[in-house]
């Protein structure tokens, strides 16, 4: 399966290139990290007869899912305080617990379970933002997955940093001592316009600007924000950051809640991006995103989970379903954000936001080899009539068997049920996350 | 496992009875069609201790959940149409393919693979409404499920019946033919108030107070739908049936979207019940129902997966974790609705609203025994620091491993992962899904 050279023949192929196109019976031609033909099963060329085969006849196969908003450490904190209003969530729980565990093997950890769990559901890429990206990017290269770098910058100081220039010093470090590694891209990550200054701003756009780095920020999470800024800067967030300098061809906005048609338009013209946040945009009690129309103004849009103790799976099929069904009632209109739409902001829309879609997104010869393929033959998917269909509307992550990063199988669900992984045996991520549960359990139990 | 007398070992107990209550290394015991005892592990009375045990110790046991609104046959119309305004979706694709395909046999097979779909997670009840009944009861016989039947009521001709009074007089029928079943119990289900004539809903009032039957209807699912009732009656559906006598105690109102205040406390006052699909409301674009401030108000909700055509999975684990989120954002409080109500919502509160709550919904000594174990020890399950959110935010019905309806064991996931049904082969169900997919496939390819 690690073989640098092989061909999956598929039932079905997704290639997500333009418009919705269902491949039947295709055969996909792997060389090292490329893909280097697609065919009908017929027509596969004498050259490629003797290849290694890897039988998905039962399956969908289609681009690595690209998430484009995640904190994968908080993977830890999973479930630690759900059902909390916002300000009680952050301020009695999830900073107190940030501020007790966050360190770099947590972070490490933490970042390891949540390659596994994205991994298992089919996410070959992720775009991170979180404290010590140096651990993040152990775990990253250990499993084998592909990673968005974001070096994350703010104010007020945490165990990683003491104030923003720190911030901005050691995410450069972490970069320079990465930056070769071909799985992994990065960004400057300023938190959110309310925990960054002007002038840190200023600064780490210049960085950006000489390291041709992007900027990876939350945006309109809250009608809060929004007011908090009128009274502060006299503007909304957007127009601030808009003034800065910082809304490019570039940038990824997680969440993008609130936004009027004027700004819209502007995030359209400027070539900025908008990572949808569905579940966490519910679970917080944000609002819903205005993403069928934000797309129909012209923005570019990717799904992201956040993390984990605001979504609690990161689980891109149930954002993929969960954007389709919202963007319905938020437009009034059931034909609104059809599936492949979702499939395509799970993919390539996310490919295109990280500047990657040259490389990954579309299963397209030349391209890097990130392929997830989805078995659509169990007992709750019968009838089928339209697989696109079903991938969104019935299919979930439990149906991924096969998840390959790179031209290298980094997962498989056995004939027996169970998740591998090629990196790591399954065990040792059990013991590390039970070893985290009692530690965190304990303490817990205590505080709450 | 069909022994007529067991324990089941569990790591986590949830009884669904009051507040919530979670209950470790606790006993179940299973006497014939009833629970007779609720231990904990260590202090099983001697008199159980050498009953056969099923062994739970890594799994939650909860009450079996209760599909309060379904359309079980259309399981073979699953994503026959999706990504549609209604009214092209209803005119142009469903009605058609009613039109086409309904029939005794449509029904039975559709009904038959719906009754696994759920089965297989974690569903012992559901209150359905369909076209020939009886063969909906004979898949459910079948299968060993325990079912509310909708006798269907409308104005219009359809394969089934010709007229309002033909409706009453086969649903009459069939229910006689019937009623002495264990696991089946009835309604009237005139089909909605835009469908059925004030003289026809006097008429099966009639007869359902003579035969001591609950009404199960749809109701104020779309604007349009109450618009037309200003028009044609001068008040809001709810209005008109409350004026009929059709609102009471065992009323069952499927969607329930637009609702005003005072609505929600007639309802309430009436001790009327809801049945919330919140996929299916979102993926129709009929709105977010105002579910938690219905329970606020105090009117009792259930949760319904509506028909396989508008939701695509019968599966209410999606409907908890979406019903819990979409009540945050409709009342901008992250802390509305939170886990333990949701599953509330899918068990004990169904079980209220079918008039089933001292049989069913809860575990507790003298109910019957319709249980589900679910798995809570998947990788993607840790951390776990709260079983009740789990089930709620992480779990999915993938993880759901027993099916008990009234003592016996209708489901099984083997330890290699597979689907196993006590009543009937999987192969057999496999092979009536596929032959109707080829059949209306086919036919499909034509029409479009």
């Amino acid at each position: 399966m690690n073989s640098e050279h092989f061909v999956i023949k598929a039932r079905w192929l997704i290639p997500m290139e333009g418009a919705d196109t269902l491949l039947e019976h295709a055969a996909l031609v792997i060389e090292a990290d490329n893909i280097v033909g697609i065919f009908s099963q017929s027509a596969l060329p004498a050259a490629f007869s003797d290849w290694p085969v890897v039988d998905c006849q039962q399956h969908v196969l289609l681009p690595g899912l690209i998430n484009l908003h995640a904190h994968t450490s908080m993977t830890l904190l999973k479930g630690y305080a759900d059902d909390y209003a916002l300000m009680p969530w952050l301020n009695q729980h999830i900073w107190p617990a940030e501020k007790q565990w966050v360190s770099p093997t947590f972070v490490h950890d933490g970042s390891l379970l949540a390659c596994a769990e994205m991994l298992s559901g089919g996410v070959t890429t992720f775009n991170d933002m979180y404290f010590f990206p140096q651990s993040t990017m152990d775990a990253v290269l250990r499993m084998g997955m592909r990673a968005h770098i974001g070096l994350v910058v703010m104010e007020f100081a945490t165990q990683y940093a003491a104030d923003a220039m720190t911030y901005i010093r050691l995410g450069t470090q972490a970069r320079d001592a990465y930056k070769h590694e071909p799985l992994l891209s990065f960004s400057f990550a300023p938190h959110a316009p309310y925990t960054v200054s002007d002038k840190s701003f200023e600064q780490l756009l210049t960085y950006a600007e000489q390291l041709n780095l992007g900027i990876h920020t939350h945006l309109h999470e809250t009608e809060a924000e929004i007011t908090q800024s009128l009274t502060q800067y006299g503007v909304r967030p957007l127009a601030r950051l808009h003034a800065l300098g910082a809304i490019g061809p570039n940038t990824v906005l997680a969440h993008g809640v609130h936004l009027e048609p004027a700004e819209l338009t502007l995030l359209a013209t400027q070539g900025a991006h908008i990572a949808h946040c569905p579940s966490s945009n519910l679970k917080l009690a944000s609002g819903i995103a205005p993403i069928a129309a934000a797309m129909r103004a012209g923005v570019n849009v990717g799904l992201g989970t956040d993390g984990s103790a605001s979504n609690n799976r990161l689980d891109l099929w149930q954002e993929m379903r969960t954007s389709a069904l919202l963007a319905k009632v938020k437009d009034q209109n059931a034909a609104s954000l059809p599936a492949y739409q979702a499939l395509q902001m799970a993919t390539i829309h996310g490919a295109h936001a990280l500047g990657l879609q040259a490389r990954i997104g579309s299963l397209a010869v030349g391209k890097q080899a990130d392929m997830v393929a989805v078995r659509l033959d169990a007992l709750d998917h019968l009838p089928c009539f339209d697989p696109i269909s079903h991938l969104v509307y019935v299919a979930g992550r439990e149906h991924v068997t096969h998840t390959w990063v790179n031209g290298t199988l980094q997962y498989q669900r056995t004939a027996a049920g169970l998740a591998h992984f090629t990196q790591i045996a399954t065990e040792e991520l059990f013991a590390i996350a039970q070893q985290w549960q009692l530690k965190i359990q304990s303490a817990r139990h205590t505080a709450h």
